[in-house]
């Protein structure tokens, strides 16, 4: 499916260098960012070193140009957020693969996180639920499995960091570090519809223990319980153990909260931090979308994160120190903020625009990482587009979206009004369900953002498996 | 609100010469446009030059990331759109100013098409429904008239030229050559909420009379009906004279038909063509959206405009084909894919991606003809988000959609489900409405693409309003 098209420095030295020296023209944007990170800067500085020395991909879940552009105008107009920061911007397709018993395998418009994380991690398409495995339907499969984008860094002797608010064995982290039939064979006691890929059945076993197997340097995240699961006796030499017994076999350090993260300063060490049971806390609060108006519009509650949970900002400015302390190789890593989708699916505004907003801190902190330690490619996307659309305060009567509405009270102090359509039908003649079921997923193109050696390749209109090539463009 | 960005060739030049010559690097995509249209040739050649010639501006009314994703899909997922042989590529904001009895004016998260034609047209955020006029609650203030990009173009004596599938007198059109404190206010007919703009009054007339005054070069679209309205005596000169027949007084050669617009070859003296009473006849049908499941996936039917209405890219075509012609100084052209939003706002999904992929074809001539004519700035955008969202063809019970859902058979023979639910509440504990009323405008950022002198100035996350400096970039 893929093409070549060879860039050519030589060619744009030259072409450049005729143009003539001394020509200066003023352009202006509305964006004060771009003051300090003027195109002409990010271009040139992506223009010169096609290969980065350390990579840092940032996964917003769900987050397409809706979910963006609340977030940015629930904090302000005037107010940009980190990611725009980010000069080197495109669009990337995201349809996924339908099952089918043999190829040719059809395009599904609207895929999941465990397809979509599969493109930028392997390069490659495949079915819904599938962990950076190809799409037959045939479990376990030899040869089944896809080189992903962590595994080529490590054979390179990077370091590899993997980080995210979900369980750190949800479909968007895993893809990474792991390869599975089916998203939801997380830890030992998962293994139900995956029963030929247990250890005992000669299999690589549930993604927590591919992770630690795959001994990721950095691994930050939720789903403790996932790892306190004890792996069956026949697993080999781990059995018996749980899954953070293991690891600590394997010289992983364990800590369960922010202090314990704070404490962690031996980088020659793997670390395993495992904050939550399941998904980390959302850092936002805020009103239950209704059917009709909504509420009376209200700011959202920020302070609903325990402080003994680090924030995504804090897992990556601590991954970022770990994995760059004495490294001359250079690192891979990963982030994920995995709650904007899951409260975007939740119908919850103040949820949604919390993660996104946190998110965009983590995305100011590898921005920073990068101006110190220009080597650093940094891409921002999300893996698929989802439900939420910005609408209308004014509408009243019919003109009322179908779905379930928000309405927040903006730092511009402006009514921000969010509805949320994509499930609820209520059977045929019957008002939308008053509970709103998990909204899903849709199909729209989602925005890419990058800065760095490597960086032009994200430009125009591409596919979210030509990301892996962008990502693995690594210094030679 | 804006800031100066100083960018500077010479820094660009030495900076590239530094890197020194001979090293290439291979990057891949799935996008086959990237075989002819690299990255690197794009921005070189944007980097070199800031100042084009001739300026084409290409607005899809309503055209956000979920309906060119539509259209992309309907095509066929390996089948790229002409768009995407653009690789210059960012995202712009959208918000309109609320209405006030004076400054401050707020942010309005979900602007009309009056208010953001405004703003790439000025250069100035506007309340909605106002065309090219700042904000002020006064009717006909003396300096609320902002001057436009195409009024800019006239100053230095370059061609315009105004297309559009909608009447010509509806705001897109519009906001280049006319101002108007409201957008209703299109015919002599049309004026009573604007009586003191009259001319009559001593102001500028209607829409339809300020785009002929404008003398406009090249006028296509649709909107007939406006023009052969009668102007009302005490207008001045052209009073009881329709608006078609004042602007044959002006020299105008006047045409209704695709035909009419084949046999016009004078260069020399502006057109006028409007070849339907009201908007132009949708390219695509298809069947309607309802409730539910939706119907059985069926293929749209493309044939329904009629033959003498030509098609949007035959109006590109002779537009540029006329304002080139022994043409030194430049032009200035805007063509609109109007119904895009119309159909859209219509729950008619088969009109929509028709629309969208009208509005592609006349994209592909607008590149083309950059392509011989390097000189030239192609800027493509949307003027707001919209409805329309791509969700699962598999949802079933209470995980459908609350609102109207049509399955299309897209060109790879699978289900590409469209839903829109904006729109059509039914009531506290009743379903939504049967017939879907219009549906609304949504608030997200919308894709801008970029290719020629000036291009680079789209990249990243800026505001319409900043569109305006891109597109009046001249050559000097």
């Amino acid at each position: 499916m893929k093409r070549t098209r060879v860039i050519t420095i030589a060619a744009a030295t030259v072409a450049l260098a005729a143009a003539g020296v001394g020509t200066a023209a003023a352009a202006t944007s509305s964006n004060p960012h771009r003051d300090s990170h003027d195109i002409d800067k990010s271009l040139i500085e992506a223009f010169i070193d096609r290969h980065p020395k350390n990579v840092i991909v940032l996964i917003g879940d769900g987050m397409g140009t809706q979910e963006i552009t609340a977030a940015r105008y629930y904090q302000g107009v005037n107010n940009p957020l980190n990611v725009d920061r980010m000069d080197i911007t495109g669009f990337d397709t995201t349809w996924s693969l339908k099952p089918a018993a043999a190829p040719p395998y059809l395009p599904d418009y609207d895929p999941d996180s465990a397809s979509t994380g599969t493109m930028w991690a392997t390069g490659e398409k495949t079915i819904d639920e599938r962990i950076s495995q190809g799409p037959s339907s045939a479990e376990n499969v030899p040869g089944a499995n896809l080189k992903t984008a962590l595994e080529v860094a490590q054979e390179r002797g990077m370091r590899t960091g993997d980080v995210s608010t979900a369980e750190i064995t949800d479909a968007t982290p895993a893809v990474q570090g792991s390869h599975i039939s089916l998203r939801g064979c997380q830890g030992p006691a998962n293994m139900a519809a995956c029963a030929t890929e247990t250890k005992a059945a000669g299999g690589p076993g549930p993604i927590a223990e591919q992770l630690v197997d795959h001994k990721i340097d950095v691994i930050l995240g939720g789903g403790r319980g996932r790892f306190e699961q004890t792996i069956p006796a026949g697993s080999g030499p781990d059995g018996g153990k749980t899954v953070v017994q293991s690891a600590q076999g394997k010289g992983y350090q364990y800590v369960t909260d922010a202090a314990g993260l704070d404490g962690i300063s031996n980088a020659n060490k793997p670390v395993l931090g495992l904050f939550t049971a399941g998904n980390m806390t959302v850092e936002w609060a805020g009103p239950a979308a209704s059917l009709g108006k909504g509420n009376a519009p209200v700011a959202c509650t920020e302070t609903n994160r325990p402080a003994n949970e680090p924030a995504l900002a804090d897992m990556t400015r601590k991954a970022l120190s770990l994995l760059d302390a004495n490294n001359r190789k250079g690192f891979f890593l990963q982030v994920e903020g995995a709650s904007i989708d899951k409260q975007d699916h939740a119908t919850n505004a103040c949820g949604q625009i919390g993660e996104t907003v946190a998110f965009d801190k983590a995305i100011g902190v590898a921005l920073d990482f990068q101006k110190t330690h220009p080597g650093t490619l940094v891409v921002v996307t999300a893996d698929h587009s989802h439900t939420s659309q910005i609408v209308s305060e004014d509408a009243s009567g019919a003109g009322l979206p179908t779905g379930y509405s928000t309405n927040l009270l903006s730092k511009d102090g402006q009514t921000l009004t969010l509805t949320y359509g994509t499930a609820g039908f209520g059977g045929a003649g019957l008002p939308p369900v008053n509970v709103p079921p998990s909204q899903q997923h849709t199909g729209a193109v989602v925005p890419v953002w990058a800065k760095g050696p490597g960086a032009l390749a994200v430009l125009g209109t591409n596919d979210h498996t030509d990301l892996f090539d962008v990502i693995t463009s690594f210094r030679r």
